[in-house]
């Protein structure tokens, strides 16, 4: 099976993307009958390429790392004809392979680019939470009705399958709430809050590490955490709610002493997203610093290490946890999403297609 | 698509299958198109029955819980029996539901069972650690050979998917090695000792309580822990070991004292399996007690917890973990495994199959 990809974006993520699809070529050939070929990439400052032959996108991405252009052109424009481009491919499978820079609080451009995917014939995959937490019953209909899969199992937790978990193995049954910590620079912070550290410091450690970002609001103010929450429940309970819906508190200079104090009643200040359906069958969906008791298993997460809680009804609680963190793990995420789609492709050539997670 | 099934064994855990079957039935109807219908159930001690048409299981299995009997006959003969009939289904899946009482040193009589369900043509899904943990290479190439499925999601922390998770979601995955905390008895029990109580007076309580067997010594000795070692390393990491390669040791008196001791100096006693790949390319496999940092993640499952922490090459350390235990998880790992034997159905229908896990 032959999948001709469209890059939207190559930045880190989607530059190690493309190596990591180098370096795993043959063993998704060997084990998955799917040779991948990408014939695309379009960037906003780098331009962009096309050749229905293939790039060498392992040295496109060089080019880019050492300053280079892939060539002319670049931007919504570039994006727009690249995607009309990848439609026109006779290969069995067209995906775009969606990793831009997301506004957070609007899930931009990243929806548009999922929607023009889709509208175009094409598979969707992105790296960005923003399509699964602020459109996902639109993007996922709009899929569905046209047979193709709007996929994003790095949104949150990496390449670590959490939307993969529950679809492909946890079949008839339902999620009833989840609760996790989903969010590393925040649980760094909180790590180093504990330890005794003042969070103005703490957190200027992060950024020099690389760890936090330069503006580090996103996820000390919980954006990026609500944007995951929405994006689970959105998925994994139907929720239809967006970020601005979770209700929401971050973590700041208070912290400091909540941290400490939380650990010498031999508690843990974790920043905790959670959801589960009230009695009216909505979602309550929160992201907030919980002290939680030593023995909660979210208690024990320290620095990088992220987890999921399952509230299941027939598995009753499962935990799945990331304890490390990589580009390759979040590069490894729309690998697994291209096999899920060749694997659906090849079920779907069968027989109808089963219902939408 | 319509698939028969033949239980084989009909105590707690097929008593749950058929009533849950029965319970999601319209569910794997709707999300699945799957309908079972269960022809045959054939048991030591309690009769055994065939209808072509359909059993009524969820009576039948009240009527053995009241100490009634299916139907004449029973034993292996009768398994033989309800087998060949299954063979002369002509439904679209043939699939025999292996949940026998295991002799843990030897993988028997499951080995057998599945050995003929697949020589006759039929899938087989058991609940069984032994056939996985003796026989995986023999018994997983026969399948192949014949485009049926060996699963048995169930031999490992009961329905959490463990074997299907690296499948399905780990796609051009390599598995280095594991550990984890397997045996549910010796976690509660082991939780006790750091509590304070003495061995013999913990373990006549975990008997009391029905959390221990009258014989724990499957448990206690490690040989439980050991099989689900060894079928792990041999699904996960093609190591062809049997439990019998396993070092083991088990818990005793004297864990005792050595849990005490650990919990003073800030750390966990937990009975660990694990393995690893040795230079030479072979695997070293090993159940033992042993003092873990309390930061680890495995030092804070108490009671009944269980987790697996896999090391990969593209993940880094993932973690999944059961945080509770119920005869219905068991029980679901074999509606999930009749799940995966659908879609793989539905998949080989346009397509070769692909390579085996």
């Amino acid at each position: 099976m032959l999948a001709d990809l469209a890059l939207v974006g190559f930045g880190n993520v989607g530059r190690r993307f493309a190596t990591l699809l180098a370096e795993r070529g043959a063993r998704l050939r060997d084990d998955e009958d799917l040779t991948c070929r990408i014939v695309g990439i379009s960037t906003r400052r780098h331009g962009a390429a096309w050749d229905a032959a293939g790039i060498d996108a392992p040295a496109a991405a060089r080019a880019v790392e050492q300053g280079g252009s892939l060539g002319e052109g670049g931007g919504a424009d570039a994006t727009a004809a690249l995607i009309a481009g990848l439609a026109r491919s006779t290969a069995d499978l067209r995906v775009v392979i969606e990793t831009t820079t997301l506004d957070i609080r609007a899930g931009q451009p990243a929806i548009d680019h999922v929607r023009l995917a889709l509208s175009s014939g094409c598979h969707a995959v992105t790296a960005n939470k923003g399509p699964a937490a602020f459109a996902y019953e639109e993007l996922s209909r709009a899929a569905s009705a046209s047979n193709l899969a709007f996929l994003f199992e790095g949104a949150v937790m990496d390449g670590i399958p959490i939307f993969n978990l529950v679809r492909e193995t946890m079949p008839a049954i339902d999620v009833l709430g989840f609760r996790g910590v989903v969010n590393a620079t925040t649980n760094h912070i909180l790590s180093a809050l504990e330890d005794g550290e003042a969070f103005a410091p703490a957190l200027a450690r992060m950024q020099a590490e690389g760890i936090a970002e330069a503006d580090p609001s996103l996820d000390v103010d919980g954006w990026d955490a609500a944007a995951k929450t929405a994006a689970l429940a959105n998925v994994l309970m139907r929720a239809g709610i967006t970020p601005h819906d979770v209700r929401r508190t971050g973590i700041g200079e208070a912290s400091a002493a909540a941290a400490v104090r939380a650990r010498a009643e031999g508690r843990r200040l974790r920043l905790v997203a959670s959801a589960g359906r009230l009695p009216d069958g909505s979602i309550d969906a929160v992201v907030a610093p919980i002290a939680l008791a030593a023995d909660d298993l979210l208690a024990g997460l320290r620095g990088q290490a992220n987890a999921l809680v399952l509230s299941t009804d027939l598995l009753g609680q499962v935990a799945i946890c990331q304890l490390e963190g990589s580009l390759t793990q979040t590069a490894y995420a729309l690998v697994s999403d291209l096999v899920t789609i060749a694997r659906q492709h090849r079920a779907r050539r069968a027989a109808p297609p089963r219902r939408t997670p």
